[in-house]
């Protein structure tokens, strides 16, 4: 499997740079590393001053030498682990082998062999406004999806989503359901270790119908509630009135005949493919990598954050919803297909634990795990961590603010993980200490 | 202990009606049992038709005769137990015997004695305005304290409350911690089986500072987050800026040298009492009877719904916040005094499983339990339950409603319950079939 | 109502040391402090050297003098908080003032009036052998219910429960059900800060029925499973089968009339009633304090730790069950009156979290709290600290003995708090290094 | 990716029926249903009489009829769905067309192709034994990866499997970490709508050290132990005394020195893979399709049975632990390699929910969710599932037998999903009315 992959990378990385007969390593490097069978990024920072080379391995400080095509580096890290890389250019493609040996056995280090070439720069160009028209939709968070196109930081994109159980705008089915991605879309020079900023520039509706059900989720109900809505579980038609921004059944019971839901597209899923090392995830899960969040503030106007795992960071998105109450309590929230137009970004060498949201009156951590007790506690952590390191917060500030300021909101119950959202008014994050974000 | 508490229940009625050579039964009445040496209130709702005699017993219909002072009926449930009650009216106290025959342990019967009176009769008088000092400050929400005033339904009270650690406006602690409560009042009428309406007219600070702390609560806190919140802990005192209306740490650190939050005056805790044949839960403690609920949106305007367990209700308030962040995550809030007026009203002959709060934008359910998971649940099934009642909604309609229109926020996680609360927008209930509340 | 409290609490410790002209300070006293109201009790433990006082005030060392009749000392916290007692001795009994300043707070230093004698002294003298008739059964686990016998370390009482609904062995009610307990007990020399050991003597069946249902409480069904077992809920009456150790099913629906459930009785409820300045709970709740844990291993040959918190630990117990499964499903178990042999002691000065259990094969940590997983959580901690404390562990050590030999269980779902076992074999133990227990 | 996996499978089905002039289409079929780009299988069960069609497809009753080599039948399910197939036999392979018309939607109905053939006849030959050698090895539960042998039902299977860590029995590390598993292995006969059974002959060590470390998972530390524990999380060898039957850590800390552990060799993972319209679970997860459940009673002498959802079942197994104590707390048990022999077999035409597991002395069903409390609730409700089915119980029944002899075990805290297993003893099976099973 190794191969292929490493092949197919290598193409879609787009041209190499042209290197002299001295070449520089200076910059981000992609490397690929074969881990026993299964192919693992790692990510390399170089500074090189004549032979003298310096720079970063995972994050851990390296120090080494090259010379001509040949490089030679070691890095510590923390628990004084040791990786060792000596490798040189061909072609314009480092080969290389990593010597990794662990502080507590020292006497059986590993060996594995390295290929890598230099990243795309992060370069901020003119942007480039990008059509799209989908033809292809994936039903896993793949980093095996070959993407559909490239878009450069700063770049924006406007393309269709086909709702989650596949349907088009125009009412074609195009693909089995379970929230089939428009995507993946490679985001040129975003690195493991970089954060992928997504801003929603229009999410607008492109049919007036969406589909729901009056199920109510495992996690919703009470054994008493059970016994209530024994039998319920039908699909149900909703017009969508585009004139007037709002929602109704299409045949609505006795007393909804006047029931109107204001319309609030927003994108129940938006990813950055997990690292090609890891099982791909059905579009139907969630996690650090985003997914399946279903919040519903990921509408227009809003900017997610993604830690990218994969070069290129692979952006998948779907599965709109022309209206939600918090939390998707009916598994189906109004489901339609969606006119989207997003702007992408690159903070480089950023590290986020979790998906990471912003609107224009808040910022937002999310919490998505198995409960919703554990989901609560991961959203606090990521706040915590998030004032601690944007905002310089000390522990004892961190619980100052979060115990005066935090809002919290359950944003998913309809799916494997529970999510949590710890919202925090930008009116006190304007009172905090100015210089220190 | 029943002997107390009954001729302390009779001294509160105030004065009975005097009856006549042949008195008449119709009316609600106030039957204590002695149920095997712990006092139990029953609901008795009479109709007397010349000597035939019908009604309700607990919400089940019953059939009788009356005869001069004497009395006789028999009540069927659903699972087809009979309880039949023989009685004599003895200087306006009815006397009286049941008899409880269970369908499925017919040949042993239990019999119960009772002593009941007329219950006063729920009217709207002329309003009355109340002021009221409070010199003592309960540490349980328990039926057997003396009530200190007592309100009709109409009246509002104005009074103080203490803060969480038992000091007053003026600085001086006047009890023992723990969320010491103003109260309790005796709402005349008010019979278990109704609805206790408490609305807050006003709520003001009276002191211009606070205490909190840097602490967050074990249920906010993941393992990680645990480490790096090592050592916090300390009190925080935070003055109120009373013109401005923000309030801030009076010694802030280095990076909350700005930082300003808006007061939002709210209740932590309003309660009635639980039934006096329950063990009185104490002031840190929330559940079907209100308490310690530490939601924020309890603040002035708010309406709270608490079910009645007890002839009077037996209101207690406390626990004012001059502002809090959702869940209250340091354990307490801005702890401080507060200056309250409150409305009181009752519901006759209406049963709520828990508290409820209504806003001028929202009506709102809330789960009291163990955990976030079951507290969900808990505010889905109560707001599935007052959609049907007071909508008439059907499961399916119920369950359209809340997937399109529910807000779930965080209400608590620093007491033994946590709390979840389920918002609906009036704007979803004003489309409603008409003329079905 | 303190003055109540302290006037009964001198009555029941019994006869009070004749003092001389110069008393003696030494040894350890009962101190109730008037805590804003409410009775709070101090553990103080004095050394005197001729006028010299040393000891410690709840844990912190203290330091100070007595001349005659006179003593006086202070006592620092780690948090440099101090504690300042003076006081006299007035026929026996301790009258002080303590100043508590608060470092945060230095400029308002708090004055408490205390009120104190000499504790009797925790001393095994020839083991007693009590019978005692209840005629009393409390229903909460209360400080305030006079005891009903007092008993020393070392000493034996064999007495009888009622059931969970107050039916005797006699098939005769007693009292309104709900766990009504027998006790509480006195246990001479127990002292908050002490923990008090139950040895189960013995525990055996004294009639021929038991009561349970057919119901499954909500902690345990699926909204699916709700459903199905939609209209259970019946008294199922259970014949206990002395003879035999069985017991069936009186009237067995067709597919049970050979079932067969081996009798292995148990206490549902055994406590150390908590400190008189908290709401005493109800009995059918649990916590620290012991109570209604429901687990099914608190039976015959087992030992039961619980912390006291009051003068004379106050011991409560009762809810006996002829049989039960895990967790208590149905709401209630075999549900029958029992006759108890126990044996009780106290270990002085050793605080322990929660209830500890011992078995002849194990040690055993309770986790009682709103949720499984925080049970669960709960569990791990104490036997951490079991581990640590009496083991010398390190945190490493302790995580590889409980990472390879932990047994967890599922011990109680019926109640408020879930409950979950963590037991430890003691093959374990044996192997841990000698002499560090 | 359809074409390749129908290919496949068809190549793996190995030989088909010779199929004469007028073919039967008597027996149970493999049908792939391309539904919208995704595979997707149908059970298919078909009775012939001349002309006339009968059996079931996916459980729903159907009825049609045979003309040479066309076949059309009428499916209707209970929602009153209808699924019509229209097709015809060409050189043993059934090309048709389903058409499924929603009772909800008659105007649209959806058209699929489908490709079907005869499945293998499930049937127990001579067993034979079978030696097997792993080349590979997965890290994911995948439907798509090559199976590495055919067994029928009644073989045996002699293999072996590497640690967690991807290390064999020789020390070599031959793949990437993350329980890599022996298989999948083929199962003649198995289909979706099947029941796969795999008896554990033995379970061997084969090797004399195991890694393990010496962390406590998130799920089993309060805040407050989380502290303690601060640093822990070094790996921790231990050297396996195959000759004695225990384990100790090879550097034992100061008071493990003695510290000994029976050895109890158990798999951490078995899985039947879950269908190929799904995306593949990484060996790290678990479910309906059993994974890395971690429990420690899978060991020699258990049964399991899982669900089968592809064609063959497709066998996976691996992650062997040395020991471990409940819920695998170090994150890591006493990973090690090991000797397996499995025997499988197949019951045809019955469905479970989710994994259940045999001992010789209990049945044991075990939920699998996101947190205790929910698979608490799932373990319950399969195992009243499994009463219901197999011994004929109504609810009322169930309820008592559970309640009276539920066992829960915490089986899995360190993944994904955490584990509840309920067990019921056999000695309450025998006394369930015979013949009912």
């Amino acid at each position: 499997m190794k191969c292929t992959v490493v092949a197919f990378c290598f193409l879609i990385f787009g041209c190499l740079r042209v290197l002299g007969q001295n070449p520089s390593f200076n910059g981000r490097w992609i490397l690929i590393e074969d881990f026993f069978g299964t192919p693992r990024y790692l990510r390399l920072q170089v500074e090189q001053n004549g032979s003298k080379i310096s720079g970063e391995l995972n994050g851990d400080k390296l120090d080494g030498a090259a010379e001509g095509r040949n490089i030679h580096f070691v890095a510590h890290t923390e628990q004084k682990d040791t990786f060792e890389l000596q490798g040189s250019l061909e072609g314009g493609i480092l080969k290389a082998t990593m010597i990794n040996t662990e502080a507590s056995n020292p006497d059986h280090p590993y060996r594995f062999s390295i290929t890598g070439q230099p990243a795309p720069p992060l370069e901020h160009g003119t942007p480039q406004h990008h059509e799209f028209k989908p033809t292809v939709f994936y039903r896993q968070f793949s980093a095996l999806n070959k993407p559909v196109l490239t878009l450069a930081p700063g770049d924006t994109i406007h393309t269709t989503t086909v709702d989650a159980g596949g349907t088009d705008e125009n009412g074609v089915r195009r693909v089995a359901g379970g929230n089939p991605e428009t995507g993946p879309f490679y985001i040129k020079g975003a690195m493991p270790g970089d954060v992928l900023v997504i801003h929603i520039n229009k999410l607008r509706l492109n049919r007036d119908w969406a589909i729901s059900d009056d199920f109510l989720v495992d996690r919703s109900v009470t054994p008493d509630l059970a016994v209530k809505m024994k039998g319920v579980g039908k699909d149900i038609k909703w017009h969508l009135d585009l004139a007037n921004a709002t929602a109704f059944p299409s045949k609505p019971g006795d007393h909804l005949t006047r029931f109107r839901v204001p319309l609030k597209p927003m994108l129940g899923c938006i990813a950055a493919a997990p690292s090609i090392s890891q099982a791909p995830p059905p579009t139907g899960d969630s996690g650090f990598f985003g997914g399946n969040m279903d919040f519903n503030e990921v509408s227009e106007g809003a900017t997610v954050y993604l830690r990218v795992s994969n070069p290129g960071a692979l952006l998948y998105f779907g599965d709109g919803h022309a209206a939600q109450g918090d939390g998707e309590l009916n598994g189906n929230a109004l489901e339609t297909s969606m006119d989207v137009e997003l702007a992408v970004d690159v903070i480089p060498n950023k590290r986020i634990a979790d998906p990471r949201i912003e609107t224009p009156d808040a910022i937002i951590t999310m919490g998505l795990d198995g409960s919703l007790d554990a989901a609560f506690e991961e959203a606090t952590g990521d706040m915590a961590a998030w004032l601690a390191e944007d905002y310089k917060l000390t522990p004892s500030e961190v619980a100052q603010v979060i115990g005066a300021g935090a809002e919290y909101k359950v944003s998913e119950v309809a799916d494997r993980n529970a999510g949590v959202v710890l919202k925090l008014n930008k009116k006190y994050l304007e009172t905090l200490a100015s210089g220190t974000k």
